[in-house]
Protein backbone atom coordinates (compact mmCIF):
# COMPACT_ATOMS: atom_id res chain seq x y z
CA UNK A 1 0.00 0.00 0.00
CA UNK A 2 2.63 2.22 -0.36
CA UNK A 3 5.25 2.52 -3.32
CA UNK A 4 3.35 0.34 -5.51
CA UNK A 5 3.16 0.94 -9.13
CA UNK A 6 -0.35 2.01 -10.19
CA UNK A 7 -1.08 1.83 -14.09
CA UNK A 8 -4.30 2.67 -15.53
CA UNK A 9 -4.93 0.91 -19.15
CA UNK A 10 -7.71 1.52 -21.88
CA UNK A 11 -8.22 -1.15 -24.26
CA UNK A 12 -10.23 -4.15 -25.50
CA UNK A 13 -10.86 -7.47 -24.04
CA UNK A 14 -9.37 -10.11 -26.01
CA UNK A 15 -12.23 -12.78 -24.99
CA UNK A 16 -14.48 -13.66 -22.39
CA UNK A 17 -13.07 -12.81 -18.46
CA UNK A 18 -13.04 -16.29 -17.40
CA UNK A 19 -14.24 -16.57 -13.27
CA UNK A 20 -13.16 -19.41 -10.84
CA UNK A 21 -13.97 -20.17 -7.48
CA UNK A 22 -11.85 -20.60 -4.41
CA UNK A 23 -12.38 -24.01 -2.16
CA UNK A 24 -13.65 -20.86 0.24
CA UNK A 25 -16.11 -19.68 -2.20
CA UNK A 26 -14.20 -16.36 -2.95
CA UNK A 27 -14.76 -15.57 -6.73
CA UNK A 28 -11.56 -14.37 -8.88
CA UNK A 29 -11.44 -13.66 -12.59
CA UNK A 30 -9.36 -13.30 -15.35
CA UNK A 31 -9.07 -11.25 -18.10
CA UNK A 32 -6.75 -9.64 -20.92
CA UNK A 33 -6.73 -6.04 -22.12
CA UNK A 34 -5.17 -5.05 -25.27
CA UNK A 35 -4.66 -1.72 -25.68
CA UNK A 36 -3.47 -0.15 -28.85
CA UNK A 37 -2.01 3.49 -28.91
CA UNK A 38 -2.04 5.82 -31.56
CA UNK A 39 0.74 8.22 -32.99
CA UNK A 40 0.29 11.07 -34.88
CA UNK A 41 2.45 11.18 -38.04
CA UNK A 42 4.13 14.25 -38.31
CA UNK A 43 4.65 14.78 -42.01
CA UNK A 44 1.00 12.96 -43.37
CA UNK A 45 -0.92 14.66 -40.77
CA UNK A 46 -2.79 10.83 -40.35
CA UNK A 47 -2.92 8.83 -37.06
CA UNK A 48 -1.75 5.60 -37.27
CA UNK A 49 -1.94 2.54 -35.17
CA UNK A 50 0.82 1.45 -32.95
CA UNK A 51 1.73 -1.97 -31.24
CA UNK A 52 -0.70 -3.26 -29.29
CA UNK A 53 0.32 -3.86 -25.54
CA UNK A 54 -1.62 -6.66 -23.86
CA UNK A 55 -2.03 -7.02 -19.99
CA UNK A 56 -3.94 -10.08 -18.29
CA UNK A 57 -5.61 -8.66 -15.40
CA UNK A 58 -6.63 -10.38 -12.18
CA UNK A 59 -10.07 -9.38 -9.68
CA UNK A 60 -11.51 -10.77 -6.92
CA UNK A 61 -14.73 -11.54 -4.49
CA UNK A 62 -17.90 -9.29 -6.30
CA UNK A 63 -16.05 -7.25 -8.44
CA UNK A 64 -14.79 -10.76 -10.08
CA UNK A 65 -18.56 -11.67 -10.39
CA UNK A 66 -19.63 -8.36 -11.30
CA UNK A 67 -17.18 -8.49 -14.46
CA UNK A 68 -18.06 -11.76 -15.27
CA UNK A 69 -21.68 -10.20 -15.68
CA UNK A 70 -20.92 -7.31 -17.60
CA UNK A 71 -18.21 -7.68 -19.86
CA UNK A 72 -17.71 -9.61 -22.69
CA UNK A 73 -14.68 -9.76 -25.93
CA UNK A 74 -14.31 -6.59 -27.18
CA UNK A 75 -15.58 -4.55 -24.66
CA UNK A 76 -13.97 -1.47 -24.15
CA UNK A 77 -12.66 -0.88 -20.48
CA UNK A 78 -11.15 1.53 -18.29
CA UNK A 79 -8.61 -0.75 -15.75
CA UNK A 80 -6.92 0.86 -12.21
CA UNK A 81 -4.71 -1.16 -10.51
CA UNK A 82 -1.29 -2.34 -9.85
CA UNK A 83 1.38 -3.60 -12.29
CA UNK A 84 3.13 -6.82 -10.65
CA UNK A 85 5.80 -9.30 -11.82
CA UNK A 86 4.98 -12.77 -10.87
CA UNK A 87 8.10 -15.35 -10.71
CA UNK A 88 8.18 -18.97 -10.55
CA UNK A 89 9.79 -22.10 -11.68
CA UNK A 90 8.35 -24.60 -14.09
CA UNK A 91 7.99 -27.74 -14.21
CA UNK A 92 11.88 -28.43 -16.36
CA UNK A 93 12.98 -26.35 -13.58
CA UNK A 94 13.55 -23.29 -16.26
CA UNK A 95 12.91 -19.20 -14.64
CA UNK A 96 9.29 -18.06 -15.98
CA UNK A 97 8.29 -14.68 -15.21
CA UNK A 98 5.07 -12.79 -15.76
CA UNK A 99 3.69 -9.51 -15.19
CA UNK A 100 -0.51 -8.64 -14.64
CA UNK A 101 -2.14 -6.16 -12.90
CA UNK A 102 -4.59 -6.50 -9.89
CA UNK A 103 -7.51 -4.59 -10.40
CA UNK A 104 -8.52 -2.17 -7.95
CA UNK A 105 -11.58 -0.73 -10.49
CA UNK A 106 -12.83 -1.69 -13.77
CA UNK A 107 -15.97 -0.54 -15.90
CA UNK A 108 -16.38 -0.26 -19.53
CA UNK A 109 -15.87 2.72 -21.54
CA UNK A 110 -18.29 5.01 -22.36
CA UNK A 111 -16.39 6.43 -25.78
CA UNK A 112 -18.22 4.43 -27.75
CA UNK A 113 -21.13 2.49 -25.91
CA UNK A 114 -23.70 3.83 -23.37
CA UNK A 115 -24.49 1.65 -20.67
CA UNK A 116 -27.35 0.64 -17.96
CA UNK A 117 -25.62 0.99 -14.74
CA UNK A 118 -27.21 -1.72 -11.59
CA UNK A 119 -25.95 -0.82 -8.08
CA UNK A 120 -25.98 -4.02 -6.45
CA UNK A 121 -26.12 -4.93 -2.76
CA UNK A 122 -22.68 -4.40 -1.07
CA UNK A 123 -21.58 -7.00 0.88
CA UNK A 124 -18.36 -6.85 3.19
CA UNK A 125 -16.44 -8.20 0.52
CA UNK A 126 -15.01 -5.37 -1.28
CA UNK A 127 -13.70 -6.80 -4.18
CA UNK A 128 -9.81 -6.85 -2.80
CA UNK A 129 -8.05 -9.73 -2.82
CA UNK A 130 -7.94 -12.13 0.31
CA UNK A 131 -5.11 -11.69 3.02
CA UNK A 132 -3.79 -15.36 1.97
CA UNK A 133 -3.91 -16.24 -1.73
CA UNK A 134 -2.13 -19.23 -2.43
CA UNK A 135 0.59 -18.73 -5.50
CA UNK A 136 -1.14 -21.64 -7.21
CA UNK A 137 -5.15 -20.13 -6.20
CA UNK A 138 -6.14 -19.80 -10.05
CA UNK A 139 -5.14 -22.98 -10.92
CA UNK A 140 -6.63 -24.78 -7.95
CA UNK A 141 -9.89 -22.66 -8.26
CA UNK A 142 -12.83 -24.22 -9.84
CA UNK A 143 -14.34 -23.23 -13.46
CA UNK A 144 -18.16 -20.73 -13.13
CA UNK A 145 -19.10 -23.00 -15.89
CA UNK A 146 -22.58 -21.46 -15.50
CA UNK A 147 -22.15 -17.73 -14.85
CA UNK A 148 -18.86 -16.27 -16.73
CA UNK A 149 -19.89 -16.01 -20.56
CA UNK A 150 -21.53 -12.90 -21.00
CA UNK B 1 -0.20 15.40 -26.59
CA UNK B 2 3.62 15.88 -24.64
CA UNK B 3 3.92 16.71 -21.13
CA UNK B 4 0.30 16.41 -20.14
CA UNK B 5 -0.42 15.64 -16.63
CA UNK B 6 -2.37 12.46 -17.03
CA UNK B 7 -4.63 11.55 -14.03
CA UNK B 8 -6.96 8.84 -13.34
CA UNK B 9 -9.66 9.30 -10.40
CA UNK B 10 -11.95 7.39 -8.88
CA UNK B 11 -15.32 8.54 -7.35
CA UNK B 12 -18.68 9.22 -7.32
CA UNK B 13 -20.77 11.74 -9.40
CA UNK B 14 -22.40 14.40 -7.42
CA UNK B 15 -24.41 14.98 -9.38
CA UNK B 16 -26.44 14.29 -12.84
CA UNK B 17 -24.22 15.35 -16.09
CA UNK B 18 -25.12 18.55 -17.14
CA UNK B 19 -25.45 17.95 -21.36
CA UNK B 20 -25.20 20.93 -23.63
CA UNK B 21 -24.74 22.17 -27.55
CA UNK B 22 -22.73 24.31 -29.06
CA UNK B 23 -24.14 26.10 -32.04
CA UNK B 24 -22.52 24.20 -34.17
CA UNK B 25 -23.99 21.07 -32.76
CA UNK B 26 -21.11 19.72 -30.58
CA UNK B 27 -22.10 18.12 -27.31
CA UNK B 28 -20.16 18.76 -24.16
CA UNK B 29 -20.73 18.09 -20.78
CA UNK B 30 -19.91 19.05 -17.05
CA UNK B 31 -19.73 16.72 -14.53
CA UNK B 32 -18.20 16.23 -10.79
CA UNK B 33 -16.51 13.10 -9.01
CA UNK B 34 -15.80 13.29 -5.29
CA UNK B 35 -13.18 10.94 -4.83
CA UNK B 36 -12.67 10.16 -1.16
CA UNK B 37 -9.21 8.36 0.25
CA UNK B 38 -9.02 5.84 2.32
CA UNK B 39 -6.20 5.24 5.07
CA UNK B 40 -5.52 2.29 7.46
CA UNK B 41 -4.76 3.86 10.90
CA UNK B 42 -1.89 1.58 12.22
CA UNK B 43 -3.17 1.83 15.98
CA UNK B 44 -6.65 0.10 15.62
CA UNK B 45 -6.15 -1.32 11.91
CA UNK B 46 -9.42 0.47 10.93
CA UNK B 47 -10.01 2.13 7.45
CA UNK B 48 -11.12 5.54 8.49
CA UNK B 49 -12.00 8.24 5.19
CA UNK B 50 -10.13 10.99 4.19
CA UNK B 51 -10.78 14.40 2.79
CA UNK B 52 -13.33 14.23 -0.89
CA UNK B 53 -11.29 15.52 -3.61
CA UNK B 54 -14.02 17.46 -5.93
CA UNK B 55 -12.90 17.26 -9.82
CA UNK B 56 -14.96 19.21 -12.58
CA UNK B 57 -14.96 17.06 -15.54
CA UNK B 58 -15.55 17.95 -19.13
CA UNK B 59 -15.93 15.48 -22.31
CA UNK B 60 -17.02 15.80 -25.76
CA UNK B 61 -19.05 15.07 -29.03
CA UNK B 62 -20.32 11.19 -28.88
CA UNK B 63 -18.72 10.53 -25.43
CA UNK B 64 -20.75 13.73 -24.13
CA UNK B 65 -23.84 12.29 -25.17
CA UNK B 66 -23.42 8.61 -23.87
CA UNK B 67 -22.42 9.67 -20.25
CA UNK B 68 -25.45 12.10 -20.38
CA UNK B 69 -27.19 8.70 -21.02
CA UNK B 70 -25.44 6.69 -18.76
CA UNK B 71 -24.61 8.07 -15.51
CA UNK B 72 -26.13 9.70 -12.75
CA UNK B 73 -25.85 11.48 -9.49
CA UNK B 74 -24.33 9.28 -6.96
CA UNK B 75 -22.70 6.62 -9.87
CA UNK B 76 -19.18 5.26 -9.15
CA UNK B 77 -16.83 5.73 -11.70
CA UNK B 78 -13.12 5.69 -13.42
CA UNK B 79 -12.63 8.54 -15.18
CA UNK B 80 -9.02 9.25 -17.03
CA UNK B 81 -8.22 12.10 -18.76
CA UNK B 82 -5.67 15.39 -18.50
CA UNK B 83 -5.88 17.75 -15.01
CA UNK B 84 -5.88 21.60 -16.64
CA UNK B 85 -5.61 24.98 -15.12
CA UNK B 86 -7.90 27.55 -16.37
CA UNK B 87 -7.48 31.12 -15.40
CA UNK B 88 -9.68 34.07 -16.17
CA UNK B 89 -10.78 37.60 -15.13
CA UNK B 90 -13.96 38.23 -13.54
CA UNK B 91 -16.57 40.87 -14.12
CA UNK B 92 -14.74 43.08 -11.09
CA UNK B 93 -11.00 42.16 -12.72
CA UNK B 94 -9.97 39.89 -10.15
CA UNK B 95 -7.96 36.89 -11.09
CA UNK B 96 -9.91 33.43 -10.32
CA UNK B 97 -8.38 30.16 -11.34
CA UNK B 98 -10.09 25.84 -11.35
CA UNK B 99 -8.53 23.13 -12.05
CA UNK B 100 -10.56 20.70 -13.97
CA UNK B 101 -10.21 17.13 -15.77
CA UNK B 102 -10.28 16.78 -19.71
CA UNK B 103 -11.76 13.42 -19.90
CA UNK B 104 -10.29 11.09 -22.11
CA UNK B 105 -12.08 8.19 -20.83
CA UNK B 106 -14.97 7.55 -18.50
CA UNK B 107 -16.94 4.44 -17.18
CA UNK B 108 -18.43 2.71 -14.33
CA UNK B 109 -16.90 1.37 -11.95
CA UNK B 110 -18.28 -2.98 -11.66
CA UNK B 111 -16.96 -2.48 -7.66
CA UNK B 112 -20.26 -2.49 -6.80
CA UNK B 113 -22.52 -2.78 -9.61
CA UNK B 114 -23.51 -4.41 -12.73
CA UNK B 115 -23.83 -3.00 -15.90
CA UNK B 116 -25.17 -3.80 -19.47
CA UNK B 117 -22.98 -2.46 -22.31
CA UNK B 118 -25.14 -0.76 -25.65
CA UNK B 119 -22.14 -0.45 -28.09
CA UNK B 120 -22.93 2.50 -30.33
CA UNK B 121 -22.54 3.15 -34.45
CA UNK B 122 -19.16 5.10 -34.43
CA UNK B 123 -19.04 8.12 -35.88
CA UNK B 124 -16.59 10.19 -37.47
CA UNK B 125 -16.84 12.24 -34.08
CA UNK B 126 -14.25 10.17 -31.69
CA UNK B 127 -14.91 12.15 -28.38
CA UNK B 128 -11.76 14.65 -28.60
CA UNK B 129 -12.39 18.28 -28.04
CA UNK B 130 -12.86 20.08 -31.29
CA UNK B 131 -9.67 22.15 -32.19
CA UNK B 132 -10.91 25.29 -31.21
CA UNK B 133 -12.89 25.82 -28.17
CA UNK B 134 -14.01 29.21 -26.85
CA UNK B 135 -13.36 30.23 -23.61
CA UNK B 136 -17.04 30.25 -23.17
CA UNK B 137 -18.36 27.86 -24.66
CA UNK B 138 -20.09 26.17 -21.44
CA UNK B 139 -22.13 29.54 -21.11
CA UNK B 140 -22.72 29.99 -24.61
CA UNK B 141 -24.34 26.23 -25.61
CA UNK B 142 -27.76 25.52 -25.16
CA UNK B 143 -28.55 23.01 -22.66
CA UNK B 144 -29.78 19.92 -23.71
CA UNK B 145 -33.07 20.17 -21.16
CA UNK B 146 -34.81 16.60 -22.54
CA UNK B 147 -31.78 14.16 -22.79
CA UNK B 148 -29.55 14.75 -19.95
CA UNK B 149 -31.08 14.19 -16.73
CA UNK B 150 -31.41 10.39 -15.94
CA UNK C 1 -3.38 4.79 1.62
CA UNK C 2 -6.29 3.17 -0.61
CA UNK C 3 -8.60 5.20 -3.36
CA UNK C 4 -5.96 7.92 -3.24
CA UNK C 5 -5.55 9.81 -6.31
CA UNK C 6 -2.06 9.59 -7.63
CA UNK C 7 -0.57 11.52 -10.51
CA UNK C 8 2.71 12.47 -11.91
CA UNK C 9 3.67 16.19 -12.72
CA UNK C 10 7.13 17.07 -14.61
CA UNK C 11 7.50 20.74 -15.09
CA UNK C 12 9.80 23.45 -13.56
CA UNK C 13 9.89 25.14 -9.94
CA UNK C 14 8.78 28.61 -10.16
CA UNK C 15 11.18 29.90 -7.09
CA UNK C 16 13.46 28.35 -4.97
CA UNK C 17 11.72 25.77 -2.52
CA UNK C 18 10.75 27.42 1.07
CA UNK C 19 11.81 25.31 3.76
CA UNK C 20 10.22 25.38 7.44
CA UNK C 21 10.03 23.55 10.51
CA UNK C 22 7.92 22.81 13.19
CA UNK C 23 7.87 23.36 16.81
CA UNK C 24 8.98 20.15 17.16
CA UNK C 25 11.39 20.00 14.62
CA UNK C 26 9.69 18.28 11.34
CA UNK C 27 11.21 20.23 8.25
CA UNK C 28 8.21 20.76 5.96
CA UNK C 29 8.86 22.35 2.66
CA UNK C 30 6.84 23.73 -0.13
CA UNK C 31 7.50 24.64 -4.18
CA UNK C 32 5.52 25.08 -6.93
CA UNK C 33 5.85 23.19 -10.01
CA UNK C 34 4.52 24.67 -14.04
CA UNK C 35 4.21 22.11 -16.26
CA UNK C 36 3.56 23.11 -19.81
CA UNK C 37 2.03 20.85 -22.03
CA UNK C 38 2.32 20.67 -25.64
CA UNK C 39 0.16 20.17 -28.42
CA UNK C 40 1.02 18.78 -32.49
CA UNK C 41 -0.77 21.40 -34.87
CA UNK C 42 -2.08 18.76 -37.48
CA UNK C 43 -1.81 21.71 -40.01
CA UNK C 44 1.40 22.19 -39.64
CA UNK C 45 2.96 20.02 -38.04
CA UNK C 46 4.72 21.66 -35.32
CA UNK C 47 4.33 22.09 -31.56
CA UNK C 48 2.99 24.88 -29.92
CA UNK C 49 2.89 25.28 -25.85
CA UNK C 50 -0.53 25.07 -24.18
CA UNK C 51 -1.41 26.51 -20.76
CA UNK C 52 0.82 26.17 -18.08
CA UNK C 53 -0.60 23.47 -15.03
CA UNK C 54 0.43 25.42 -11.41
CA UNK C 55 0.68 22.96 -9.12
CA UNK C 56 1.59 23.51 -5.10
CA UNK C 57 3.53 20.61 -3.74
CA UNK C 58 4.17 19.88 0.12
CA UNK C 59 7.12 17.77 1.34
CA UNK C 60 7.62 16.50 4.57
CA UNK C 61 11.19 15.61 7.27
CA UNK C 62 14.28 14.17 5.83
CA UNK C 63 12.60 14.51 2.07
CA UNK C 64 11.84 18.23 2.66
CA UNK C 65 15.62 19.39 3.61
CA UNK C 66 16.83 17.62 0.88
CA UNK C 67 14.63 19.26 -1.56
CA UNK C 68 15.82 22.80 0.24
CA UNK C 69 19.05 21.95 -0.35
CA UNK C 70 18.76 20.45 -3.99
CA UNK C 71 16.25 21.97 -6.16
CA UNK C 72 16.44 26.01 -7.03
CA UNK C 73 13.65 28.22 -9.46
CA UNK C 74 13.52 26.80 -12.67
CA UNK C 75 14.91 23.62 -12.06
CA UNK C 76 12.45 20.68 -14.08
CA UNK C 77 11.12 18.05 -11.83
CA UNK C 78 9.68 14.85 -11.99
CA UNK C 79 7.35 14.93 -9.15
CA UNK C 80 4.90 11.70 -8.16
CA UNK C 81 2.45 12.12 -5.01
CA UNK C 82 -1.73 12.30 -4.25
CA UNK C 83 -3.36 14.98 -5.43
CA UNK C 84 -5.37 16.73 -2.45
CA UNK C 85 -8.23 19.41 -2.40
CA UNK C 86 -7.99 21.96 0.89
CA UNK C 87 -10.75 23.44 2.26
CA UNK C 88 -11.19 26.42 4.63
CA UNK C 89 -13.23 29.59 5.32
CA UNK C 90 -11.31 32.60 5.68
CA UNK C 91 -11.19 35.42 7.84
CA UNK C 92 -14.14 36.79 6.20
CA UNK C 93 -15.99 33.69 6.00
CA UNK C 94 -15.66 32.87 2.59
CA UNK C 95 -15.31 29.94 1.26
CA UNK C 96 -11.73 28.75 -0.06
CA UNK C 97 -10.14 25.73 -1.56
CA UNK C 98 -6.92 24.70 -2.61
CA UNK C 99 -5.58 21.93 -5.02
CA UNK C 100 -2.21 20.78 -3.74
CA UNK C 101 0.15 17.71 -4.40
CA UNK C 102 1.42 15.81 -1.28
CA UNK C 103 4.34 14.48 -2.51
CA UNK C 104 5.49 10.62 -2.18
CA UNK C 105 8.85 10.95 -4.34
CA UNK C 106 10.81 13.92 -6.36
CA UNK C 107 13.89 14.39 -8.43
CA UNK C 108 15.29 16.75 -10.87
CA UNK C 109 14.90 15.50 -14.32
CA UNK C 110 17.72 14.39 -16.70
CA UNK C 111 16.58 15.46 -19.81
CA UNK C 112 18.53 18.98 -20.39
CA UNK C 113 20.52 18.15 -16.70
CA UNK C 114 23.19 15.68 -15.19
CA UNK C 115 22.90 15.42 -11.76
CA UNK C 116 25.79 14.18 -8.92
CA UNK C 117 23.98 12.25 -6.08
CA UNK C 118 25.35 12.32 -2.52
CA UNK C 119 23.37 9.23 -0.68
CA UNK C 120 22.86 10.47 2.79
CA UNK C 121 22.35 8.40 6.18
CA UNK C 122 19.02 7.20 6.27
CA UNK C 123 17.28 8.05 9.40
CA UNK C 124 14.11 7.04 10.75
CA UNK C 125 12.28 9.45 9.17
CA UNK C 126 11.06 8.62 5.94
CA UNK C 127 10.07 11.73 4.49
CA UNK C 128 5.99 10.33 5.01
CA UNK C 129 3.76 13.35 6.72
CA UNK C 130 3.69 13.03 10.08
CA UNK C 131 0.34 11.33 11.17
CA UNK C 132 -1.19 14.40 12.92
CA UNK C 133 -0.59 17.53 10.93
CA UNK C 134 -2.46 20.82 12.05
CA UNK C 135 -4.53 22.67 9.25
CA UNK C 136 -2.47 25.75 9.78
CA UNK C 137 0.85 23.74 10.29
CA UNK C 138 2.57 25.78 7.72
CA UNK C 139 1.80 29.16 9.14
CA UNK C 140 2.59 28.23 12.57
CA UNK C 141 6.14 26.90 11.20
CA UNK C 142 9.28 28.54 11.61
CA UNK C 143 10.74 29.56 7.75
CA UNK C 144 14.36 28.34 7.37
CA UNK C 145 16.14 31.37 7.10
CA UNK C 146 19.66 30.20 6.09
CA UNK C 147 19.38 26.80 4.61
CA UNK C 148 16.46 27.17 1.78
CA UNK C 149 17.87 29.15 -1.15
CA UNK C 150 20.35 27.06 -3.47
CA UNK D 1 0.92 10.12 -28.88
CA UNK D 2 -3.02 9.09 -27.77
CA UNK D 3 -4.13 6.17 -25.49
CA UNK D 4 -0.45 4.81 -24.45
CA UNK D 5 -0.19 3.67 -21.41
CA UNK D 6 1.55 6.38 -18.81
CA UNK D 7 3.48 4.53 -16.46
CA UNK D 8 5.38 5.99 -13.26
CA UNK D 9 7.83 3.89 -11.21
CA UNK D 10 10.22 4.03 -8.06
CA UNK D 11 13.12 2.36 -7.34
CA UNK D 12 16.56 1.23 -7.17
CA UNK D 13 19.07 0.37 -10.27
CA UNK D 14 20.11 -3.07 -10.64
CA UNK D 15 23.21 -1.93 -11.88
CA UNK D 16 25.34 1.01 -13.96
CA UNK D 17 23.18 2.00 -17.04
CA UNK D 18 24.95 0.63 -20.27
CA UNK D 19 25.28 3.44 -23.02
CA UNK D 20 25.64 2.82 -27.01
CA UNK D 21 25.21 4.71 -29.69
CA UNK D 22 23.49 4.56 -33.05
CA UNK D 23 25.87 4.38 -36.55
CA UNK D 24 24.27 8.26 -36.93
CA UNK D 25 25.38 8.93 -33.48
CA UNK D 26 22.09 8.82 -31.69
CA UNK D 27 22.64 7.82 -27.87
CA UNK D 28 20.59 5.08 -26.79
CA UNK D 29 20.63 3.53 -22.89
CA UNK D 30 19.31 0.94 -20.97
CA UNK D 31 18.70 0.38 -17.34
CA UNK D 32 16.45 -1.62 -14.89
CA UNK D 33 14.54 -0.69 -11.87
CA UNK D 34 13.70 -2.52 -8.94
CA UNK D 35 10.46 -0.99 -7.04
CA UNK D 36 9.82 -3.01 -4.24
CA UNK D 37 6.06 -2.04 -2.83
CA UNK D 38 5.40 -2.09 1.11
CA UNK D 39 2.05 -3.47 3.03
CA UNK D 40 0.83 -2.62 6.03
CA UNK D 41 0.09 -6.03 8.08
CA UNK D 42 -3.17 -5.02 9.68
CA UNK D 43 -2.62 -7.20 12.34
CA UNK D 44 0.72 -6.43 13.70
CA UNK D 45 0.77 -2.67 12.38
CA UNK D 46 4.41 -2.92 10.61
CA UNK D 47 5.17 -2.75 6.99
CA UNK D 48 6.67 -5.60 5.53
CA UNK D 49 7.75 -6.07 1.54
CA UNK D 50 5.83 -7.27 -1.23
CA UNK D 51 7.53 -8.79 -4.48
CA UNK D 52 9.87 -6.46 -6.24
CA UNK D 53 8.61 -5.17 -9.85
CA UNK D 54 11.20 -4.91 -12.56
CA UNK D 55 11.36 -3.14 -15.15
CA UNK D 56 13.61 -2.39 -18.21
CA UNK D 57 13.63 1.43 -19.25
CA UNK D 58 15.03 2.84 -22.66
CA UNK D 59 15.85 6.24 -23.25
CA UNK D 60 17.43 8.51 -26.15
CA UNK D 61 19.43 10.97 -27.50
CA UNK D 62 21.23 13.84 -24.52
CA UNK D 63 18.92 12.50 -22.04
CA UNK D 64 20.45 9.18 -22.83
CA UNK D 65 23.93 10.55 -21.99
CA UNK D 66 23.04 12.45 -19.23
CA UNK D 67 21.44 9.30 -17.25
CA UNK D 68 25.15 7.25 -18.11
CA UNK D 69 26.79 10.42 -16.50
CA UNK D 70 24.50 10.65 -13.16
CA UNK D 71 23.15 7.36 -12.07
CA UNK D 72 24.86 4.24 -10.78
CA UNK D 73 23.69 0.57 -9.35
CA UNK D 74 21.45 1.44 -6.58
CA UNK D 75 20.28 4.50 -7.42
CA UNK D 76 16.81 5.30 -6.49
CA UNK D 77 14.72 6.95 -9.08
CA UNK D 78 11.53 8.49 -10.33
CA UNK D 79 10.96 7.34 -14.05
CA UNK D 80 7.74 8.22 -15.95
CA UNK D 81 7.06 6.66 -19.45
CA UNK D 82 5.28 4.13 -21.61
CA UNK D 83 4.73 0.53 -21.10
CA UNK D 84 5.66 -1.09 -24.08
CA UNK D 85 5.28 -4.92 -25.54
CA UNK D 86 7.88 -6.23 -27.46
CA UNK D 87 7.25 -9.64 -29.35
CA UNK D 88 9.77 -11.51 -31.49
CA UNK D 89 10.98 -14.95 -32.56
CA UNK D 90 13.60 -16.59 -31.56
CA UNK D 91 16.49 -18.05 -33.80
CA UNK D 92 14.72 -21.15 -32.90
CA UNK D 93 11.18 -19.63 -34.24
CA UNK D 94 9.56 -19.47 -30.84
CA UNK D 95 8.10 -16.52 -29.75
CA UNK D 96 9.08 -13.95 -27.07
CA UNK D 97 7.82 -10.90 -25.75
CA UNK D 98 8.90 -8.48 -23.25
CA UNK D 99 7.41 -5.73 -21.18
CA UNK D 100 9.47 -2.83 -21.12
CA UNK D 101 9.17 1.72 -20.45
CA UNK D 102 9.87 3.82 -23.17
CA UNK D 103 11.25 6.79 -20.51
CA UNK D 104 9.83 10.06 -21.20
CA UNK D 105 11.45 11.68 -17.74
CA UNK D 106 13.98 10.21 -14.98
CA UNK D 107 15.90 11.78 -12.20
CA UNK D 108 17.34 10.73 -8.89
CA UNK D 109 14.82 10.34 -5.93
CA UNK D 110 15.38 12.93 -3.40
CA UNK D 111 13.79 10.89 -0.73
CA UNK D 112 17.24 9.95 0.64
CA UNK D 113 19.82 11.75 -1.17
CA UNK D 114 20.60 14.79 -1.73
CA UNK D 115 21.71 16.13 -5.57
CA UNK D 116 23.67 18.77 -7.41
CA UNK D 117 22.26 19.93 -10.91
CA UNK D 118 24.20 20.83 -13.35
CA UNK D 119 21.99 21.94 -16.55
CA UNK D 120 23.07 21.39 -19.85
CA UNK D 121 23.52 23.28 -23.54
CA UNK D 122 20.16 22.10 -25.07
CA UNK D 123 20.73 20.70 -28.07
CA UNK D 124 17.92 19.81 -30.96
CA UNK D 125 17.70 16.77 -29.72
CA UNK D 126 14.99 16.31 -27.28
CA UNK D 127 15.47 13.01 -25.75
CA UNK D 128 12.50 11.58 -27.98
CA UNK D 129 13.48 8.03 -29.55
CA UNK D 130 13.93 8.90 -33.58
CA UNK D 131 11.24 8.63 -35.85
CA UNK D 132 12.67 5.41 -37.45
CA UNK D 133 14.93 2.71 -34.77
CA UNK D 134 15.09 -0.39 -36.25
CA UNK D 135 14.25 -3.35 -34.10
CA UNK D 136 17.38 -4.66 -33.75
CA UNK D 137 18.61 -1.05 -32.85
CA UNK D 138 20.00 -2.22 -29.23
CA UNK D 139 21.91 -5.25 -30.46
CA UNK D 140 23.38 -2.73 -33.63
CA UNK D 141 24.82 -0.34 -31.75
CA UNK D 142 28.15 0.42 -30.49
CA UNK D 143 28.68 0.13 -26.71
CA UNK D 144 30.22 3.42 -24.53
CA UNK D 145 33.09 1.67 -23.21
CA UNK D 146 34.28 4.78 -21.12
CA UNK D 147 31.38 6.96 -20.96
CA UNK D 148 28.42 4.79 -19.19
CA UNK D 149 30.08 3.33 -15.85
CA UNK D 150 30.10 5.79 -13.13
Amino acid sequence: MANETVITVVGNLTADPELRFLENGTGMVKFTVASTPRTLDRASGQWKDGDPLFLTCTAWRDMAEHIAESLTKGTRVIVTGRLKLSRWENEQGEKRSAYGLDVDEVGPSLKWAQVKVNRMHRSKNDGFAPAEVPDDAWNAATPATATSVG
